[in-house]
């Protein structure tokens, strides 16, 4: 038997006035992915193929950001708003391509998994037409409740059409379903609008299915899962509770974090075993960190890659393109950007590399500088093995310093030193007995005098 | 009818010993303010246009402390400390000037907003001779409980003298008061000292209000707004919670927060819609940030001004003075103390930028420096528009910089730059092959020589 | 009478698999101290004299580890692993010595305090025989109970062997013993292994003591006390814990921190009243800091001495050496390693300060590098009383300034500098007109033809 064939299709028309953006809300980021990415990503995992997400009016914001996302998903447009079961059908040409299974997504549901996606999808194989989703709470009042009769899904009841009996359940809707496909366009088609908003509401398949006597079912999945975003409060609520996901996740997996709480991964963020995590760390999307790193506090690291036993920060920040090798050190008040640091390469402190290579064992001395902007154009910069370059010295990029060269303290470097060179870079020093003295009582006079005159 | 006349009696004239510091109790800061000025706050909002702090016996610093902070607060003594309502009366002078309401504020209570005063002032308006500020609380033990009688306040019973059926009682007294002005004095004079600590108790007025037959009431208010600080865990404490509320109101209107709980805001700080900031960023007093600003991690702002679409971070400083012009950019590792950043200009790395102009799209290197101080006095930098400032270049004040101005990385500009001009100020290099080899046999020799010499 | 003597022994065979960590469980830090340190400090603490600690097969790096904590603590092999009492008896050399009191502990709860042990060596010295210290709980699900019976412990009873009656029982046995040393050996030795995983209990001694007819005994201890570490998610809570204890402490002791939530002590950090630290303060171990400092947010201090009324951070590293006297100031993206900075001393922006002397007063400006490392040997820099080091030098060690000694801006310093002498280092300006624009007219071409190049 071959895989059951799937379309996602995910609802992004809502204006979400509430987020008081500029930008769309389904677009604001959970864990530097947007929410909308999340939802494809958990229902592809979940075995969708195909994604339908249906935008509002002049949704050109989601409809550029989606087709950058995935190359497979489609999006339609939903002129008017007219309920839910009218945005999925917004998708209508998607549905009429034949899927054995559609799911019913909304694309500010940032957390959701493909578990429970999977179990309804699970329910359709065995033979349901409609499978929603829901959840259990202590606190359901606000909620539809999930009306079950001899473990099918009778209804859906609203809380303000529930009986005192009805409301005592703890069961609800979360709003996500799962259709199948071969019932999905005529079950929506089917409903409709007669009700105070004069709106299609999606849940009105449930009664209709149940009705023509097809298996309706509900299952459940945590509340969490299922929360939506219509505020940015929520939003760091959700950001919150992956996060914490995530940290468990890699502690678990053998990555201390001294204090979770303080530790921010991104969605793609990797890290390996035994690597250290001291309190205060931001990690930006494309970072790749082994196993054995320690990772001190206050550290800023995005697009990175950095290999094992390597030591970062404190106060370190790397770039997009920092790429550091086995043993690599970067310390305080230091910035890499686009740049290899090779195998036991040292940039302690108070040091900005960019766009270059800093050869094995070389070390690079406090206050170096990379010149590698000219205003216009960015220039590299090419340090080899052994190499020494003393601190506060300026390299004016393109240059090179070969393997095992040395550059004194203080030094411009304008032209490439050769391997085992010694270059200098820098004026004589000239040392006037007395004048110092001499110099701080003319200077203390001035401010006197200038201090006077603003009286 | 012409608004109501309100006084704001503050008492703090605590000792406040649990705080173990040398400086006052009400003046420890929430958000960057002190306690006794967030009442103050409070108050005026709740319409009070007169303020009397009561301070206590050598209460010199919380005297000049009121001072600065309110032009039209007056402060009294009380010498001896002989409870609350003696206390109030150390104002004496003050609630004899004849206001329609008094109220009964106390320095340790920073949370305090004015909707509660308000309302209590309206009850006052309606009638009321005493209104009492109380909380409703699950866990009412050791409070004193607020004993209502036809929907009047009867009395406030403290915790050892009530009956059991009184302890039930979850409505207990938060301390503060409204008073009608007419009845102050004559209310206050009757309360006795006749207990065990022979003080006399402003809580005592109720009865004696009562029993007149004069209309008191209680109004219940959060019990947050009324916390009392009383060591220095319950002044993180009240700071969480004042953090809190700010943080949600931010994100309700439109700022993004990703980790609300390390975003540390003042008691003055503004901040636009769609401004994204990232975690763990502090705002000293005086910010202004205006929208779509981006603010990155670690970030340490105060007194600053920030225009939109600007970028700020991460690990930058702005200090008091700084003015970030739209799309300004500063980021890792700069400090801008006193200095403009004008439209579209670049502070990126390394950087410290004081006592300056930078000119509209000005590039400014990594490792740059104002040399703005001489030890005695500060001096100006100007730095022209679309001037270029090569990296690791010393400004040496008082100088300037023309418009389109270039400046060769790793100089020491002493003399103005003209408008166009390109400026130089370092050394030729030498450099000499073979010598870095040399020089680093002869200093691994001496290292070996210096650690055996040691054994 | 002489005090009771006591042995502790700590239990640390444990493989701590779900650590997934090259390093033994036991020496997963938690505030800095690896976890069996914190129990043998309790230990101690609570008047434990000799310190015996049962390692695993091969157990060298906790040996090793052990060796260097305490010289009077000693370590046992357990060969194979048969269960908690076989555990013990490995140390049953030490345990034959002859002790009042032995103590059995757990080499992975970090939060252990004296109390609890001190409780229950005061019931061995009226007479008991054993004494388990156990905790209570509201979900006891899960923990062996402790069935008490006329103020005695009869049993410990594991969940799976419990009545409903006993399953109500909330107080729990928590693991730690404490045993009369005369009774010991006796009692361990009839422990038996006739159970399904025939391994030797510890926790049977309670029923073989009981059925002797000796006093048994259980004392209540904290739930918290008591946790033990088997992965690095608990590692992290009990971190969470010990700060939390650790800032409470802090607080009361009147040292105000802004976000406590936000600093992290190590084990063995000191600081003193009227300190105010505000958010993201990292302290590594050996920090001590005197009162009325001032530490601003975001510094990372370790191996420090700082003296009343120094000012550090925002943004400020201290690593080990750094001597901070009174009213030294430490500022923004500076460092300081193995350096003393004399009374009043400034150290305020982007400065590299490692193996040196900061005179009283001296002005170090901002940029300024002592470059103490040739690749080789590390050198001094001696920087005299009321010096001034222009903005952006270099500082060449071995080198000095002498008192009252200017450095002009930009200088590299390669020869000492006597007092109140002045010293340039730098080369002098060049300024060609009309070249600046030139030149980026050049460079603008350059990166049009490159940018052509490239398509």
């Amino acid at each position: 038997m071959s895989p059951r064939t799937c379309l996602s299709i995910i609802l992004a028309a809502g204006e979400g006035t509430r987020m008081k953006s500029a930008l769309p809300k389904v677009l604001h980021p959970v864990a530097g992915l947007p929410m909308v990415a999340h939802v494809i990503k958990a229902t592809r995992q979940a075995g969708a193929g195909d994604v339908a997400v249906v935008v509002g009016h002049g949704g050109e914001q989601v409809r550029k950001a989606v087709a950058g996302l995935a190359s497979s998903a489609s999006t339609f447009e939903q002129v008017e708003r007219l309920g839910t079961a009218h945005a999925v059908l917004a998708a209508r040409e998607a549905i009429a391509r034949g899927y054995d299974d559609v799911l019913v997504m909304f694309g500010d549901t940032p957390l959701i998994t493909p578990e429970p996606l999977q179990a309804a999808r699970e329910r359709l194989a065995h033979g349901a037409a409609v499978v929603v989703i829901g959840f259990r709470t202590d606190a359901p009042t606000g909620y539809g409740r999930l009306i079950e009769e001899g473990g099918k899904l009778a209804a859906i009841r609203e809380e303000k059409d529930s009986t005192d009996e009805e409301r005592k359940i703890t069961f609800c809707n979360g709003g996500l379903m799962a259709i199948a496909g071969q019932h999905a366009l005529a079950l929506l088609d089917k409903v409709g609008n007669a009700n105070a908003k004069a709106e299609y509401y999606l849940t009105d398949i449930v009664e209709i299915a149940a009705q023509e006597g097809l298996d309706v079912a509900a299952i459940e999945a945590p509340f969490e899962s299922l929360l939506g975003i219509n505020n940015r409060a929520e939003l760091a609520n959700a950001e919150g509770i992956w996060q914490k996901r995530r940290r468990r996740e890699a502690m678990l997996a053998g990555v201390t974090l001294i204090a979770p709480d303080t530790v921010y991964f991104s969605h793609d963020t990797e890290i390996g075993a035994d690597t250290v995590v001291e309190p205060n760390v931001w990690f930006g999307p494309g970072v790749t960190v082994a196993s054995d790193v320690v990772i001190h506090a206050f550290s800023h690291i995005e697009g990175a890659k950095v290999a094992a036993n390597s030591q970062i920060g404190p106060f370190a920040r790397l770039r997009p393109g920092a790429d550091l090798h086995e043993k690599a050190k970067v310390g305080n008040f230091c910035e890499v950007k686009n740049a290899t640091i090779e195998k036991g390469a040292k940039v302690n402190h108070l040091t900005y590399i960019g766009d270059a290579r800093v050869g094995a064992e070389a070390n690079i001395g406090a206050g170096t500088i990379t010149c590698n902007y000219d205003g216009f154009s960015k220039f590299h910069t090419d340090i080899g093995a052994g190499a020494f370059v003393g601190s506060n010295s300026s390299l004016v990029a393109p240059v090179s310093i070969g393997d095992g060269g040395y550059v004194a303290s203080g030094s411009v470097i304008t032209e490439s030193v050769p391997a085992d060179a010694l270059a200098f870079g820098r004026a004589r020093q000239k040392t006037i007995p007395g004048k110092g003295r001499e110099l701080r009582e003319r200077l203390a006079d001035a401010a006197a005098a200038k201090k006077a005159a603003a009286k």
